[in-house]
């Protein structure tokens, strides 16, 4: 079961007002994370490009894995006959999955949202499955993760209050089910919530009040970075994570930029996922402390410097701009592992260097520091 | 400078005929080669998918560049500002560059051969370049590769006599230039001439003895694995090989099967390269002791075993077939790295049980052994 501390809540004061940054401790059974804390995305059961190894050298806690891609690949009779996503994978750390509501969004075709959960087809071979809310558990119990997600409906942007109402609606009803089959099943692992309601604040604040009415051991806000403007985004998120109780881990879900996480550290968020890392890695983008810098860009032909003469990962310490601009051009898949080897690092180091500056009350200063460096 | 040195020459006969297997080692500016030796091909400053710790991993002692993909791909003047081939790509032990030849054969658009060389066109975008004899010692002296290879003239398979013969005519024509060029420019690192003569004898005796005139530091033979039946290319390595200097090392380009290298070793041959073992791992093919397996296959579904359970490599110490299905099948990037892994390891774990069954007078049991396990 899962246990969280708070370890400690800042106290320091922004110009914009106070900041809500907190140092937490989550236990599961597969050991503790220290929060906040950014997870690498691994959705068919590996972060692109990357080993275990390799990711325990970027400093990761805890990866997530999308329920509805292991269900359609290698699919569950696999991974039970596997005993679990952690040996299938051979990732003895914690693991979150999602609930496949975002994919039902994003990936699958002519799926069709009822009370009683989602019809989708699958985008690989067109075939047909239905997730309630129940079965949405019950995969990701098989998975075996040590924080499961509740099957939400999640909605794109711009959507009608009337829309964002209805899927606010399926949304607590699924969350109740699904906690409801949960607690029959034992209670196994973690189960978190997921609140909605689109960009309307007060649909949200009625999301996150009928959500935090079920005993959830965590909560998590979804339906954000879905194309909305980043200061909506951000008003979404600052009005929602103090709707949340402060006793139990706030995460919001997809997000985001390294400017996202320093700012929705400071606004009291403890987890945070998102492909960008590894996916921009994959694109030749990549993160240093002076902004993002792409590695096929002409001026790097010559360049005998690793990507940031700070950063000390494995790329950074053994290869030059130069060489890894040339595997890229060359679309040597090497390439692909150097770069998310260093933007994951890259990743873990700024939630790091964040968790540091709560403990210092030295958040205001770093992030201060943080724009100064980027030039901003 | 290179040393060779015949460390045993096997005396074991087999049922057909004596085994000319010998054991040596090469010494080069960058470290020492047990031959007979199995060199990964890292055709543009990458053993595809692989680290150089990885290669290390993997029992690798040499691996071989391709100098028209390098002069391509980044351009010689970004390797020579990265100060050589080995500093740019960080590989530190002994390496061996290929002189453009078989890509002007294989890959290049409108290759126009003369007697002063090779006028083609890039396959990456039809820009123009003429490769003199001279000038191909030359890149590769500025890729600073510890052996280089003369520019010679591959054919395909079929070929008339006399296309062969004016091939061998250029080939022997380049060779001295190109060792003339090498000496007075000081005759740095290594150069290796090459025969050829396509498939015929008499051809391949002429080559072989205008060549060996010539006092290059070792001798390859070239234009074989070029299509022609498997019989025919053993054919004409059995007749070739002892046609070269036994105290000079002896390799044979681009050649290939498991099957390839113990028939070959057995005839005397001290240097192999080929794409096969990290290709074949991209195309999900692997190699065992008892034969190959195809890891896409539906058998492998629910399997936890390694694919090899004899085999030390770090994927078979790690991974199950079923997860390494799994990876191949959603085209995840690890599961090419997994699989080269394991197939360069097979190959170089191959090249030391055959070089201590020479050393032990037992290749003949160790080569009936080796069919016996493949059911052959």
């Amino acid at each position: 079961m899962l246990k969280f501390e708070v370890l400690k809540q800042s106290k320091e004061k922004s110009p914009s007002g106070s900041v809500r940054a907190r140092l937490g401790k989550l236990t599961t059974d597969h050991g503790q994370i220290q929060t906040p804390i950014f997870m690498p995305v691994g959705t068919l059961g590996s972060v692109k490009t990357l080993s275990v190894e390799e990711l325990e050298h970027c400093g990761a806690q805890i990866i997530l894995g999308n329920t509805y891609h292991l269900y359609l690949r290698p699919g569950c009779d696999v991974i039970e006959h596997m005993e679990g996503l952690h040996e299938f994978i051979r990732w003895n750390k914690p693991m979150l999955t999602d609930s496949g509501g975002f994919q039902f969004f994003s990936l699958a075709k002519l799926a069709r949202f009822s009370d009683e959960g989602v019809a989708f087809q699958s985008h690989i071979d067109g075939s047909r499955h239905v997730f309630s809310p129940e079965k949405a558990v019950e995969i990701q119990m098989i998975l075996g993760s040590d924080i499961m997600m509740s099957l939400d409906f999640c909605m794109g942007y711009p959507a009608t209050e009337k829309q964002a109402m209805d899927a606010l609606n399926k949304t607590t009803m699924w969350a109740q089910r699904g906690f409801d089959f949960w607690k029959e099943k034992g209670s196994i692992n973690n189960l978190f919530g997921i609140v909605q309601g689109g960009m309307f604040s007060k649909l949200r604040t009625l999301s996150a009040g009928q959500l935090t009415k079920i005993d959830f051991p965590g909560f998590a806000i979804g339906g954000l970075s879905v194309g909305e403007p980043k200061n909506l985004m951000y008003a979404m998120a600052d009005h929602t994570l103090p709707l949340l109780p402060d006793e139990k881990p706030k995460y919001i879900m997809g997000v985001g930029t390294p400017e996202d996480l320093v700012e929705l550290v400071g606004m009291g968020c403890d987890m945070f996922d998102c492909v960008m890392p590894s996916r921009n890695a994959r694109n030749g983008q990549l993160f240093t402390s002076f902004g993002t810098i792409n590695i096929p860009n002409a001026r790097f032909r010559f360049d005998k410097d690793p990507i940031d003469t700070d950063c000390n990962c494995y790329t950074c310490q053994n290869y030059s701009r130069a060489y890894l601009r040339h595997l890229y051009k060359s679309r040597e898949l090497l390439a692909y592992r150097l770069n998310t080897i260093h933007n994951i690092y890259y990743y873990m180091g700024l939630m790091e260097q964040m968790r540091c500056a709560i403990e210092n009350d030295s958040f205001v200063e770093f992030k201060k520091e943080f724009y100064v460096k980027r030039g901003k």
